[in-house]
């Protein structure tokens, strides 16, 4: 076989690197001292040490020297809002300037303004003000990107969300994973009526999502101040029935058990879960359902309560880490800085931190046989650092490291 | 006048821009809605309403259209330690994973760890490890940084940190401060004798900086764990003495009255500040000494008590914000990053934040004749940012919009 010098054979050699492959069930970061990847057509053929590489792997591959420098698994963010228009540094300003969320909603601020801002833009200008965010979280090395609708909040506005979500995956290089959030937040022509709302979610906005093939799966906000668990099974019953995993914004602000609700349906995650008990816990680690950490919300809104990281790790509950990118709560676009959050704020190690971000992200978007780890047959999602150690990740503040970022073997 | 295409002439024009001028003594960021910046050998000559400037401002200048962009003055970082070698990830690794400081102390972390680091780094390598932090920085718009000494703690090492540092100007764009910190730690050579090793900093190290004007100014570090306010005291009367400025760590785990003593020093700044008193901010008011809010390492360090903002507003104390870009307490490179946590953590409002990196940083450097607002006869340091309004500064999380950065004109 011939080298293809410009990559055309689609063979693809990164050697004399570092590799943290987080294949499961490693100890640790499942480092790789002197390591190689070799690629075929966008597939990782192999991952691990070099002197150890099969001959066919490497033969006729155009090869990358990586200088001693650490690869990881591309990046991946498994829980953002990143489809929006407009922002709410107004309101932040008002608040900070001593206004009560009495006065900002007053105002026209609160998740209502960002509906109006989402109804009020086409398709296009959806993509065009995401873009930057999404470039922004590429920058960092992430290669797979979930993106939530919910701002929408009725037919043609959720499916426009959706669209301009997969849309994104045709502008840049990097897999988008879309779910459908339309139980998010009562609309305002709903009046108040939260179980008419979820009825029309239920058996209008899901399915026709479902049809048209616009989300790989459905989402919803189960709290005091969005709906409650009994609405939440409701559209969760209607995305089984089309056969689409469910996961669930999850005892963030108390503890109305949203968490055994999204197990009990073998929800992919649960997110948030400040408040969740020992007994969620115990269900979702029965079910495997992840659980989404997101300290960007935690931190912006100045929470005090943290997610009861001790008792996942009691329950071998797996951990991911994510950005919760959105306009109210967490305008974070880096998944480097919300790794540091975990660990500061809540004490993850740096291996839960890089596992969250990589492995775990993967398994919470149901997409681990593909992403999430170095190891041969997955997707040549890598992410090369100028690091000396992983740590450095998540230590850091502010700071990218970055050497290249590679999107299915390109 | 001939106009000059490629800037030959000096004479360079700024239109059709959103000017947050933060000119001292106009209400909230001095906004200008359409305004307009004139250099002419990179100094402003003109910055206000487009339709009030001069003929002679703009004429022959080489125009740029800002297409309604906000132009704010380039950003200053007044507080980092930014020339370091190696980095301390593995000590925050360590306490993750449930090191105590006692067993970190043990494995060779702490202080005496960049101590070693940067003693074995030549001048050169400094340089070259800082740069990249230094990048950062700059990419967000920061055009002068101060960079502090205090890793060498010997006379040579002091002078090849102040050095390295002087040379980062060299290197790059932007306008470098350097600060003598050599009474930042006690050196193990010293063998706890904090009174001998002051006395090297006073008689010997300061003055030698002095001589080779390697220094724009004197810090130190007051606290139970590093030097007593009387020792701080030889240190600052070695540099009154010697005609260089004065600033200083205060009050940031305990409360010495560092502040107090600052201000009786006329200090340019006192930085951290959490446990400083109403007397310490009348002082710091009295003798216009800046107070340096420094939320990263706050943060990092988990720290619970918050600087006094409120006894600062009250007694008019000016507030600047800084990164203090350090290993061990606040590995931070983002300005704008920096902004959202004194707004999110500190409660400081969006123009406190915004003059905290301009105006008030400027000040604490001694530099607001030449810099830190957009007003005629200043530096031409410029931001221009892809906003809708400054708010968003502040409000986001690891997004930089940046559109372009102008140092002295160009
Ligand atoms: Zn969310
Ligand atoms: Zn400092």
């Amino acid at each position: 076989m011939m080298v293809g010098a410009n990559g055309k054979s689609g063979l693809r050699l990164w050697r004399n690197a570092r590799l943290a492959t987080l294949a499961d069930g490693a100890a640790g970061l499942g480092i790789v001292e002197k390591g190689a990847i070799a690629v075929r057509d966008g597939l990782i053929t192999y991952a691990g040490p070099e002197a150890d590489m099969p001959a066919f792997a490497g033969q006729g591959a155009e090869t990358v020297d990586c200088d001693g420098r650490w690869i990881t698994p591309g990046l991946i963010d498994c829980h953002t809002h990143l489809v929006y228009a407009g922002n709410r540094a107004n309101e932040f300003e008002m608040r900070l300037a001593g206004a009560t969320y009495e006065e900002v909603a007053r105002a026209g601020g609160g998740i209502v303004s960002s509906v109006k801002s989402l109804r009020a833009a086409s398709e296009d200008e959806l993509v065009t003000q995401t873009l930057p965010r999404l470039d922004a979280l590429i920058a960092e090395g992430v290669t797979t990107v979930e993106v939530k609708s919910g701002y929408g909040l009725d037919l043609d506005n959720e499916k426009k969300s959706l669209r301009a979500a997969r849309r994104l995956g045709a502008e840049r290089a990097v897999t988008i994973r879309t779910t459908c959030l339309a139980a998010h937040a009562l609309p305002p022509e709903a009046k108040g009526d939260k179980d008419a709302f979820v009825d029309l979610v239920a058996k209008q906005i899901v399915p026709a999502v479902a049809d048209e093939g616009l989300a790989d799966a459905v989402d919803g906000f189960c709290e005091g101040i969005a709906f409650s668990p009994e609405q939440m099974a409701r559209v969760f019953d209607a995305a089984k029935a089309l056969g689409l995993p469910v996961k669930l914004h999850a005892d963030q602000l108390s503890n109305l058990h949203g968490a055994a609700l999204a197990a009990s349906y073998g929800a992919l995650s649960a997110d948030h879960l400040e408040y969740t008990d020992e007994a969620g816990a115990a269900a979702m680690a029965k079910a495997g359902t992840v659980a989404g950490i997101l300290p960007g919300a935690y931190y912006f809104i100045r929470e005090t309560k943290k997610p009861p990281i001790d008792l996942f790790r009691r329950h071998g509950v797996k951990m991911a880490v994510a950005t919760d990118s959105n306009p109210g709560t967490s305008p974070l676009t880096s998944l480097l800085l919300t790794m540091n959050m975990a660990a500061t704020l809540f004490g993850l190690t740096v291996d839960e931190c890089l596992a969250g971000v990589t492995r775990e992200a993967a398994r919470a978007l149901g997409l681990l046989d593909k992403a999430g780890t170095l190891e041969a047959g997955k997707s040549a999602d890598l992410a090369i650092w100028d690091i000396e150690r992983p740590a450095e990740l998540v230590y850091r503040m502010g700071f990218n490291p970055l050497h290249a970022r590679i999107w299915r073997g390109q």
